[in-house]
């Protein structure tokens, strides 16, 4: 390919980027990449850089990059039959298949599922079906959704209302009036002194309810929450902490909604997120992982109670008012069923698990020490290093001095891609299932590296 | 294939299918359909039945079905690179040349152009973006939106609020309190005793500007509109409607966000519905013919004015807080470069607004005399026909009568597909822009047969 073709140009007058500063990009001053191809854990810009992807595309390419396999399947679909919708009772044989597959891979009490596009529009059908099944229920009050402070789950306008990062609502006169917001179960961050994991799982459950009975819990309809927070710091669960949720939500008949979507299909080495974690959801959102983003496709897994309830309601009223042009698209199904088997038989759950701690750990062993590192944390094939200003008093860096953004620029200019988290000073990493020993030590030794020349030796 | 597979056991036990009564297709009763394969305006089902398809999916199979350049295009882009990201100036080749093609098609005061996954995304976007601006601009409190009864703009909470069909809204708690809705353009359906078209369309505008007047023109930020209503009922604007309409707007400092989802690239027999009306919008959502929907993709174009605002808001802010995983996905890029220039290279544009123009006008000629046919309509690569209890008055048809699903599937029986459209009696066509004149003939000598076997010959 040419070097000395408009592309650039075109780039930078045409098209705009998402989380970019888009004056400055328009303007030529922050950097453009194109991307050409990529193979395993590695990806190839179009000058030729090679880069391994510590992230994943954003945790989702769970597979591995150039799988031939799901290429082809895209290919004999594009081939055979692009584009059918799935209105009224219509399908194809990839999104049939695929709905089994899905319902083959969730928790046992889980019924059926509805396909979307992306983890945004899943998690909004996830509302509709819950205030439809609150009216049909003959509880309209019931409406209020609770999530989390540092949730992600998405970049709408009531998914980012769920979502509880300020970037997300900065300037867009969000959340809206139906969401709320309890606390993040982000024990390293917390602000309340000397207290346990265990006491602070109890103190958020507490918060959570008392919440609940501020609100009234004949208004709150569901709680929202992400096995382990992803975008919001890459934070596994502080200990007891869904055994103390769980109850305050049966008490008060609210709806449980795990986005799995980075957690679904094995990043924490185990099917679902919610099998890892013993939850027990009542609607699980799924996206990435479901087609290793090879094409989009997200889906909405509802549970029997939630079936029952749509059941009823279309019986009352007759069809459901939902529904999107490319639910089920037959190139994203097929991509899901041929990426859902690759995993299988390359036994990639179970890897994602097996090398994820052995990533972790090394990480951990590499970092744990340094006096500028509060904590290294990981759960299956997610790891997050998070950055101090005192590792005694877990004193905040000063933000002035983006040292976790000078951080990840010195290792992308070593050939590994790790990530800035909004919202805190934190690294974090995610890479594809296929990691292997060496591409995970290749990680850590490269991000201490970094860590060190911007924070020194320690 | 072999029949006695288990697919359809597993279509009823685990797919939630769009707008689809849900109880009584778990249950078998009823139908089911797997659709296998598709050529030109025709798809096959797996049991061999092929179906002229008059509604082109939903109307977003433009270019027609099993186009080989399509299809190659996305299994090329699928063996070399399925997936990388938009964040932070990223970008494929594709992706980037999109951007450029759809800024070539787009009116000349449009700037840019931000990538999404569906149509109901895209609107969400457009909102987003105008809240955004609205607060850059120091107005934070013009935030409402009006659009029309009988739009149809999504399927989520938002965007579902935008549509003004109640079948979208009933028991979803829809429309959410910042969308408002003004009259449809619906001069057929009009309750208005005596009016020509132009005093509807003034009445329309005066109406528009009173709501305005009334809310207060400082909190209402946009209008939203298709430039024909689509799922509304297929309804081109009355006479003199937009000459009426932007002027208000204006006056207002209102912005126009047209909703090209089903017009853009080429149904009205001109690249943008914008161009054909001599629209001025401040904003465009595009998806279905971007790639013929082929594969996801969706887009938001943004005027020089919206631009402005933008590249202030960064240079004051930093990076804009949205995006999605699937923004600008490679394979929906590749399947809309593709599409884009197959639909210039064959003349696909000019196709649908001559031959469209002939089965309007071969319509009218076999049913505008039925004493049961209030109205056949048209415009490019659209048709209607709505059936009326007394054409002299216009008067309802019984609706438990079901009279326009009867003759939907009286058609679909003899190998057509209409659509029978909600909330109204009419049968709507949409087909794929290849359509001849033979198949033409067909869809309208069969819609004929069908009328006069459910309402008689006339």
């Amino acid at each position: 390919m040419l070097k000395n073709d408009p592309l650039e140009q075109w780039d930078r007058d045409s098209f705009l980027h998402s989380s970019t500063h888009l004056a400055e990009f328009a303007r030529g001053n922050v950097p453009q990449r194109l991307i050409s191809g990529g193979e395993g854990c590695h990806i190839t810009d179009r000058n030729g850089t090679r880069l391994l992807d510590g992230f994943a595309g954003l945790y989702c390419v769970n597979a591995g990059y150039g799988r031939q396999e799901i290429a082809e399947a895209i290919a004999k679909q594009a081939r055979e039959l692009s584009y059918y919708h799935s209105y009224v009772g219509h399908g194809t044989e990839a999104s049939v298949t695929l709905a089994k597959m899905v319902m083959d891979r969730a928790p046992d009490h889980m019924s059926k599922v509805f396909f979307g596009l992306g983890g945004s529009d899943a998690n909004e059908t996830n509302i509709k079906l819950i205030w439809y099944m609150n009216n049909i229920l003959g509880r309209p009050e019931k409406k209020k959704i609770i999530s989390r402070w540092r949730g992600y789950h998405g970049s709408g306008l009531m998914t980012g209302s769920l979502t509880g990062l300020h970037l997300f609502h900065k300037k867009f006169d969000l959340p809206l009036a139906q969401i709320l917001h309890t606390e993040a179960p982000y024990y390293y961050g917390r602000d309340k002194g000397e207290m346990t994991e265990q006491e602070f799982s109890a103190w958020c459950a507490a918060e959570l309810e008392a919440m609940i009975e501020r609100e009234g819990p004949e208004t709150i309809a569901a709680f929202w929450a992400e096995p382990v927070l992803g975008t919001g710091g890459i934070v596994p669960p502080p200990e007891g902490y869904w055994e103390a949720i769980q109850p305050v939500l049966e008490r008060h008949d609210i709806l449980l909604v795990a986005d799995e979507v980075v957690t679904g299909f094995g990043r924490l080495g185990t099917m679902m997120g919610s099998d890892h974690y013993g939850l027990r959801p009542d609607l699980i959102t799924i996206a990435k992982g479901l087609t290793s983003a090879y094409a989009p496709l997200s889906g909405s897994i509802v549970s029997d109670k939630v079936w029952k309830v749509l059941e009823a309601g279309t019986d009352e009223l007759g069809p459901i008012g939902h529904g999107w042009t490319y639910s089920a698209h037959p190139i994203g199904a097929a991509a899901g069923v041929a990426n859902l088997q690759l995993i299988d038989d390359l036994n990639l759950v179970q890897n994602a698990g097996e090398v994820g701690n052995y990533f972790s750990g090394r990480m951990r062993e590499a970092l744990g020490d340094h006096p500028n590192v509060g904590d290294v944390r990981g759960e299956g094939m997610l790891c997050a290093v998070e950055l101090t200003a005192d590792k005694a008093t877990r004193a905040a860096l000063d933000p002035n001095d983006k040292t976790t953004v000078k951080t990840v620029a010195h290792l992308l200019e070593n050939g590994v891609i790790g990530r800035a988290m909004p919202q805190a000073e934190i690294i974090g990493f995610a890479p594809p299932f296929c990691l292997t020993r060496d591409e995970a030590d290749e990680i850590v030794e490269k991000t201490a590296k970094a860590v060190h020349a911007v924070l020194g030796a320690g």
